[in-house]
């Protein structure tokens, strides 16, 4: 029998009864992948995981809190849902309105369009719209509307989101028995490492595991309110899917890493990139520049001398690489070599 | 405990020993998924479920073949391996070699380069080498070159590739705890639809299943070579994954149609268009142009009545949709609403 999804697979532990229409695309389940030659490039003696996110359907962790915050939306008979997003967020509310028989409306800062990151909202049949204003004023705006108007909103302030997400941990759990040391991740609005916090506290609590990880999340150098102590107002890094001035999961974030000993800390844009192409390049995992974030912490660290001999780590990679395959063509190196004859090629072949 | 990849899952059925080390990215264990929308707006009273190929790691079902053709490779010692391809083929090598700790070589036809489609195999680290000639003729220099120096072909013609991707039919019958009574497929080099028929038929034998499912493959129509019946010279479709002339698997997909009382028939880019933007509109199922063959066939088979009420549907959805979001982007409606007061957004969302 295959995965039937996460709500299905922990269905203890969220907020669902018998009852309840489940809307799910059989997100979740995702390989924590052993990821022993990374660990040696990097130098470091740990057991270092890769939780490979970008295989949910629609390419990114964001599935995880989706299925369940639209499938409560169906439940609570919602016909409409409306989210402010231009990526992940967008796809995953679009794929999952549709999967559930609802319609799904996306606001977008005017002018501030790559419409290649709208392409699956567009398959999925959203309507896009765009508002004057930055992102936080669209996310007021629609944040307004939906307490007024019968339509439910579904960024990450709606609160099945994260119970969604928490199942990251529980997975990571069931997978090694236990929980690992530390659990390094990107850290962009600030949900997923406070979701994965929740999921390890339950996990405890219920008995599934004897300790709690450090809960290690990185943020972009150019866009690090949280490591900055204050919000920053135009955030940079080509880590686009971490790029946010203002975290809605502020507080919640700085709990976890003060709770768990572990550290809210940031990566520059140049060892994001460096991370993103040795994942790729050395385990065969191909995902988006923001996933990396996370082994670039464990990069950073190590060359601090923080891991101390059989640190179990784990690693989450937020989004597959495809969600973005225009910025590794900009990294990649282009060169092909032109072969005229069988000879040139045996010689390229180093035979 | 997640899902351990193709070859642990179907150990049993798979030419591994407890000695073969596994080369695995979690592969498989895909979703198959009801589509009762995507029925109902095809008019058939029949149970239509997609097998959601998309989600496995590189992005599409070759993955199941590559990991054990990779993992092949690797017990008998290979350190490097070579494949002819532009597109999904060359992605899994790629990813699979660098999981092994192996080296990929990728010739591709000269001057028939799309980067994009490359954008994976570059980020695994593969050589790419350009080479005179079409593809068949690159497919004719890595099959002399590996006969005679100590690099693997993983082309389609290594037979592991279709043992590999056999699995994709347990999956089904074990989800469905018996066959599908009908399974559409698209059809371009013919591979796919020859490894499932080998998996149904093995899981018959095993009696895990009782009864064969009529095997249903559909090729496009301006690349049609099974259907014609004869080699095209110049394929041309929109759906570049099954734009294939002259078939490796042709005698094969043809003796599992017959075999099975099935059929090989064709199918025009625009039906596949439209069957692509059926999938992502109305199940939430974002996939490739060429992965709609198969559920274009349905429609078409519909509109001629050849379903019976109470026949189950199963069709293979091959990639993921992100493989190729340029095209999704040609095809959407990039209509935008612009939305400058909050009366013009309840306007917009029909309140």
């Amino acid at each position: 029998m295959s995965w039937p999804g996460i709500i299905e697979a922990y269905r203890r532990f969220l907020p669902v009864s018998d009852q309840t229409p489940i809307i799910t695309l059989g997100e979740g389940g995702t390989p924590l992948l052993p990821a022993p030659r990374l660990a040696a490039a990097i130098g470091a003696k740990i057991d270092l995981y890769l939780k490979y996110e970008g295989v949910n359907p629609t390419g990114s962790f964001k599935d995880r809190g989706m299925t369940l915050a639209i499938t409560k939306a169906k439940e609570e008979g919602a016909e409409k849902v409306i989210c402010a997003s231009t990526g992940n967020t967008s796809a995953a509310a679009a794929a999952y309105s549709v999967r559930g028989g609802m319609k799904a409306y996306v606001l977008i800062p005017k002018g501030k369009i790559a419409l290649g990151k709208l392409a699956q909202a567009m398959m999925h049949r959203a309507t896009i719209l765009q508002v004057q204003g930055n992102f936080d004023e669209a996310l007021a705006l629609v944040t307004d509307v939906s307490k007024t108007y019968p339509i439910t909103l579904v960024n990450s302030i709606n609160p099945y989101r994260l119970q969604g997400q928490k199942t990251g941990a529980f997975e990571v759990c069931d997978d090694l028995s236990e929980a690992p040391t530390h659990h390094f991740l990107p850290v962009g609005n600030a949900g997923n490492i406070t979701a994965y916090w929740m999921g390890y506290t339950e996990y405890l609590k219920e008995g599934k595991i004897t300790h709690l990880p450090k809960m290690m999340g990185f943020q972009a150098a150019g866009s690090a309110p949280i490591v900055l102590g204050k919000i920053v107002k135009h955030p940079k890094t080509i880590a686009t899917a971490i790029r946010i001035g203002n975290p809605a999961s502020w507080k919640n974030a700085e709990l976890a890493a003060l709770e768990s000993q572990g550290k809210i800390d940031m990566v520059t844009d140049e060892e994001i990139i460096t991370a993103y192409r040795m994942i790729a390049g050395l385990e065969g995992i191909f995902c988006e520049p923001a996933s990396a974030a996370g082994v670039a912490g464990v990069i950073k660290l190590h060359k601090r001398d923080y891991f101390k001999k059989g640190d179990r780590v784990v690693c989450t990679l937020t989004g597959h690489g495809l969600k973005d395959a225009d910025f590794s063509l900009k990294t990649s190196i282009k060169e092909t070599t032109m072969v005229k004859s069988k000879e040139d090629l045996l010689k390229s072949l180093g035979f």
